[in-house]
């Protein structure tokens, strides 16, 4: 990469990768680096393994100059808690970073952790630490999270193998318009039940919109991704377009074996009768890369870009 | 506190301890919530107890523009480790989030990357996981660590008691100056001995000053703390001023029993000849408060001030 390029011209995607190569080796205690929802590490003499995770909030990124502040502390949680509940753990203890300008108000930082405290009280999360800084810019809000899983329930984005079926929780798009990426409820007692009960080959949430992460999804598990446009569950007044590239949409992309989907779809219904489960696409072989072209040419939303 | 204040007429202190207290009561794994050098919670059948640290570098507050962004990854692991040695525990895992704004070169990512590589080789820590994002403001770099300790090691700063002998490693002040705040190597060879073969009441890093810290060490001791200027050492060219209020150190503060103190000054001078430990002070009655007062009355570093 030439010295002089700047973010500006590079996907989060590529950032990441670049940088992360030129770290040292990770220890042996390391599961999963980066490049999945969260880390996973091995605690010695534990019986489950550690989940471990950093999501930021960001002014003017995440939201809106103005926005009610309890509604971006429950955010800024909930982002973590979707990142714990797809690798199929539940989370445990949380540090907060805040970083405001002095002229944030202590009513606003105050409105701020009651929805931090709202949604770690809702998740069963500690909040034991944090810090609190000046910065002459926007309000960034940091949120670190410890979780465990068990060893045998862990379901890493890798999994995926060519045939299995791709399926989808709930609805998407439109999730910045109506407000729903400020009041998302993470999926996490769907994400505990579905590693309970089936074998799920791999799953992530969907932040960056379906266009970007089926396809990162795809790559982790070196197979390609075919989404059947029709069948993608849209939130009312979505678009096909809206539905793929919105992204702050927070629900499960899964995928297993089909013979269990049958099956899999029952159990869902009468479980979580509220909540659709959706049959959208397969895996293929990584050659036929993401079909049909057209859905994926957008590619979500991209830090950076 | 009225609604419309703002943070910069508070502390740190005061807003962090503010806000917490608004959170809901921390599960029982919670050994030491926020207030100390890191977090410590229990962890299911894991021997020791873990450390958990959240701590970041802000461009304009922690280092100018325009610095070496190598000496700025290295200050940013740095600052966590500092943390989990004066608990008396070791670093294992790391996340890190780079906040930047989109003008930021990719050589200067890569700096920063590379400092942050050759502090976590260093000091045996793996990097598993972070994130990148796109801000209109200064470079923000959070660094979450985290690490363990044998719980017969671990070291608060409420552990103090009155009468304790105050002592501090290395030499103070100077640090913004000097270019020590950038290439500080972490006293946790000499914390992780201290508590190995002493029996270290209470311990802290020093960051925003002797002034602010050992008043913070005292008063989670429930003791006042007397310090003796002249006894203070000094880095080149300082004044006591400077000594106390610079900030950046990133020095050792602790408190023992004084018969212990001239076996431990010996057997430290042994171990580690090339770094001073000196006996500045010693914790009083918490109604003697802080003295002399006009060491104190300025108060080292604080944000939002």
């Amino acid at each position: 990469m030439a010295a002089s390029v700047t973010l500006g011209v590079m996907g989060e995607d590529a950032v990441v990768g670049g940088l992360l190569k030129t770290l040292p080796k990770p220890a042996s205690s390391v599961v999963t680096g980066p490049g999945d929802d969260c880390a996973v590490v091995r605690v010695h003499r534990a019986r489950k393994l550690q989940l471990l995770k950093v999501d930021s909030v960001v002014e003017g990124v995440h939201f809106v100059s103005g926005e009610k502040m309890n509604r971006v502390g429950w955010k800024a949680i909930c982002r973590s808690v979707s990142d714990v509940a797809s690798m199929g753990g539940s989370p445990k203890h949380a540090l907060v970073a805040v970083h405001a300008s002095q002229r944030t108000s202590w009513s606003q930082l105050e409105a701020l952790y009651k929805g931090i405290g709202a949604a770690a009280e809702r998740f069963g999360i500690s909040v034991v630490g944090g810090e609190t800084g000046r910065i002459e810019g926007p309000l960034v809000c940091s949120v670190t999270l410890t979780g465990w899983v068990e060893e045998e329930r862990l379901v890493l984005r890798s999994g995926g193998r060519v045939g299995d079926s791709l399926l989808v929780t709930g609805r998407l798009g439109g999730s910045l318009r109506n407000g729903h990426h400020l009041d998302f409820v993470p999926r996490l007692k769907e994400a505990r039940w579905l590693t309970k009960h089936f074998k799920i080959s791999a799953m992530m949430d969907i932040s960056d919109g379906l266009a970007a992460d089926a396809p990162r999804l795809a790559l982790a598990s070196g197979c390609g991704v075919r989404i059947d446009p029709d069948t993608v569950p849209r939130n009312e007044g979505c678009s096909i377009d809206s539905a793929l590239n919105d992204g702050e949409d927070f629900e499960l992309l899964l995928a297993c074996r089909p013979r269990k989907v049958p099956k899999l779809l029952d159990d869902w219904m009468l479980k979580f009768p509220g909540v659709p489960l959706t049959r959208i696409g397969v895996l293929t072989a990584q050659e036929n890369s993401c079909q049909p072209r057209e859905l994926f040419k957008t590619g979500g939303y991209h830090h950076f870009k």
